[in-house]
């Protein structure tokens, strides 16, 4: 156990919200996001920037990041596919962008119609046009730990990528497992390989649940020295383009894993079920999250605690 | 990463089938755990001999452990509360017997009546008992991890219960997260504990998902030095004291584990599937395995590399 404390990214607004076909009124959207923001979560990725027409729900990203109360020490991140929706969200006031790269061919070609290479240049694109107005740029790796289309993605592919777009003067790395493919010792692995070819590069992890591996996956990554875990807030999230890869790790299961290991997250967990309870509702459907169901152990024994007393 | 292979022991026969009101024929009981056995799960907790006034789901106990095909190199294990339980079970010819001793007082007083001192005296009277006969007792200490009565548990208290039962020669030891509150921190502790105190006892851990941490604690205990690790078929499973504590970690979520790390368990999934699908079908609702619904990510690349083929 390496860190005192640890950093979680609250991606459900964005990673979440787009895979629900029901467009999310902004006014719930905007309450969702001020309660997780209240809950002391420092990062939010708040919403993305693309074509309306490929995603209706995002339609109102400017709407939602104009009107979202903005706190004093919480980022609020947006996702960008391109330049252009890098000019919307400079214009729309985010505070960090984030550009996904998939490290597989075909599944990037999918998700962008581009090739890597290509994607890679428009990253170069990005990081110009935000580092003249010195907003921070991250690059997310998609499939770093296994492709639907391609299977196994070799750690190579996904070291250069790394070295690629690091050159690029780019603030932070997140390796995803998009399709929650991982597994423990292969976390381990790829989490050392980039730390040793990008020694001060920060570093994230976006984990899916989709083979319930996500917390063990954020334990190694941890115990390998990765610090910021991204989740979605109930356990919502998934993919838009393969349907059975359902499920960011839910926000409360990973702040319960950090703070009953004495690792810090400063994470309200009420503010956080609070937010996935409205929309629990509005779904009309439970949400995955362990946590939101049952409690920590710790809420647990405090009611045991009150129980002995009376 | 300690070991190159984990057993991984099949206690959805008797963790799981207990939870279930409606009483599962003999004939389904029979079928299912013959499936697990050809899967190859070397350990299979068959069935408990408790009283059937009391769960009324075990009352064809003997019957099962008579019906069930014997395969050589596969443990049929069989719960007993007492000495009166461990006589029948022997009679039934149950290859090892199982004592849960709960750690904390109250639980232990709630599950069986006596003080953990009278559990322990009580394992005396069996260990004689099946000592005359060269049958293997194991004990497990439930509540290791904390318990719904008291909070957490001391770990000075499972270090005395299990030294004590150590003394009487049993031929093994499980600590037993019997509300799925224990943290991967924590298991890394009490595990490395006992091991300090017993350095010769084989160890299991039963570890409960009630807060989707099972895998991540099965991780903790595997890298502090455990291989064997309880899982229930599908998920099933649960406490019949507090209706919160549901769900064992599900036996395929937990071979998967291990086998993407290239531990390898001996466990064929299809087998395990097809005995969870047949109890899907009766229950009438779905398991809570991830794998059972989504399978493994290796067998999702020999599919992708067939569609790339064809």
């Amino acid at each position: 156990m390496t860190a005192q404390s640890a950093t979680i990214v609250e991606v459900g607004p964005r990673d979440g919200f787009q895979m629900e076909k029901a467009f999310i009124p902004t006014d719930l959207k905007v309450r969702v996001i001020d309660l997780l923001s209240e809950a002391g979560l420092r990062s939010i990725e708040v919403t993305s920037f693309v074509s309306p027409k490929v995603i209706p729900q995002m339609a109102d990203a400017a709407e939602v990041l104009g009107r979202i109360t903005r706190r004093p020490g919480t980022t609020c991140k947006a996702l960008v596919p391109n330049l252009k929706g890098a000019e919307r969200a400079l214009e729309a006031k985010a505070d960090v962008l984030e550009l996904v790269i998939v490290a597989s061919e075909s599944y990037n070609r999918r998700n962008v119609g581009m090739t890597v290479d290509q994607s890679i240049e428009g990253c170069a694109q990005i990081a110009n046009a935000v580092g003249a107005k010195s907003i921070p740029l991250e690059v997310v790796i998609g499939t770093s730990f296994g492709c639907p289309i391609e299977g196994p993605v070799p750690e190579t592919q996904v070291e250069r990528i790394a070295r690629a777009v690091a050159a690029l003067g780019i603030s932070r790395l997140s390796l995803a497992d998009s399709i929650g493919a991982g597994n423990p010792a292969q976390v381990s692995r790829l989490v050392t390989r980039i730390k040793n070819a990008l020694p001060g590069m920060p570093l994230s992890l976006h984990l899916h649940n989709t083979r319930g591996l996500g917390l063990a996956n954020a334990l190694a990554g941890f115990q390998a020295g990765v610090d910021t875990f991204d989740a979605g807030l109930g356990g919502l999230g998934g993919c838009p383009i393969f349907p059975g890869a359902t499920g960011n790790v839910a926000t409360e299961d990973m702040v319960n894993l950090f703070e009953e290991m004495g690792v810090s997250t400063g994470v309200n967990l009420d503010k956080v079920r609070e937010a996935s309870r409205l929309m629990q509702q509005f779904l009309d459907r439970p949400l995955p999250s362990y946590i939101l169901r049952v409690g920590t152990a710790s809420e647990l024994y405090a009611k045991a605690a009150l129980a002995n007393v009376s």
